[in-house]
């Protein structure tokens, strides 16, 4: 797998030793990540709308109503920045200057562009729904030829992106490792909770392994 | 407490009863929130990046490195979008097409200002502290005067806002709620572990109560 380029755009200019441009170290976070964050710009004002995601191999997919302002602007093929972000800590130094958060985002620079052909539609849409909760596909029914017509799905190539990725204890000022002052990492997970059965489902009904056994792919 | 007037940019065209421009419900979002994601144009081009914040009444505070390109493009007084997004449950429908999840989020559009005047840059730093762990601005060796020149506090008025929130089960189209799928909500929550000391810690030190017992104000 050949790992990115690094361009103008994706290159760190401070704290390079935070960047990656391996392909692997991008997907990862991208299969881990629930919700990215989309840019793009309409008259002129950058706008920044959260939205769920898939990936397959080097695509990443978006889908939403075919009456959604965000995705006819994205559509018509302007320039995109998808964020993903991942929490990991926070980190808690000696010092307020010096606190941070452990973090792994991913950047991705782009043009997208509908997803015409019917069959990549299709696949698109299973692999977002599979994004969400793996094997969820084939326990839900397919959508329909309205459903589809409803749907604009949107491929981002991931060809111009980056990691950053921030990790470990914090770095304080020589002379304050002597302060009486806590430090540290303080670790932060998303967790699920006990499933919430639909009102409308059978009072037998117990949900799937795939949901009881919920975690995020790390 | 005045709500926050409707824009073409803030107006939602679909499902307009998601939307809500109370300002008690956009800065609860923020306040609970960790991690904005900033969007504005660079060269033609847009970028969105993660980065840490603070509110203080009507005034959302961003710091970083003076260095920091894009926190140097910001103090150009250049249009900005911050988008905050705390994600609750993925919705699980009986039909692929109905998946969704339930969020809560808050996009501001403004034009960002560089902080000059020392006394609000000093109140900023310590809002944008106070905000990642309540009472640790009190806990530590506040900032010098060389670490304040290495700073860049920027400030974007609360003025254009929005709320976005989507709750409850999901909707299915009414013949589907006969199919033999288990729907519902699965709840995502951001959980803290147990706090990791710096391995320079003195080993008898233990982290304090607001470490300890943490969790975002909601």
């Amino acid at each position: 797998m050949e790992n990115f380029a690094p361009t103008d755009r994706t290159r760190l200019r401070r704290l390079p030793q935070r960047g990656s441009f391996e392909r692997d170290v991008v997907y990862r976070i991208l299969d881990e990540g629930l919700v990215c964050h989309v840019g793009f710009v309409a008259d002129g004002q950058p706008v920044v709308i959260p939205t769920g995601y898939g990936r397959a191999n080097d695509t990443l997919y978006v889908h939403g109503s075919a009456a959604s302002r965000m995705l006819r602007t994205l559509a018509g093929g302007v320039r995109v920045c998808v964020t993903v972000t991942l929490l990991d800590a926070l980190v808690l130094a000696r010092s307020a200057f010096h606190h941070s958060m452990n973090y792994r985002s991913v950047v991705v620079f782009g043009t997208a562009a509908a997803v015409e052909d019917a069959a990549e539609k299709w696949e698109a849409l299973r692999v977002i729904t599979e994004h969400i909760v793996p094997g969820r596909w084939s326990d839900v029914r397919e959508p329909d030829e309205s459903e589809l017509k409803k749907t604009l799905v949107l491929k981002l190539p991931l060809a111009e992106a980056s990691a950053k990725v921030r990790t470990g204890p914090p770095v304080d000022d020589e002379p304050d490792y002597e302060l009486p002052v806590w430090a540290g990492e303080l670790p932060l997970r998303i967790v699920p909770g006990e499933p919430v059965a639909d009102p409308r489902l059978a009072p037998d009904s117990s949900p799937p392994a795939n949901v009881v056994n919920y975690s995020r792919p790390r």
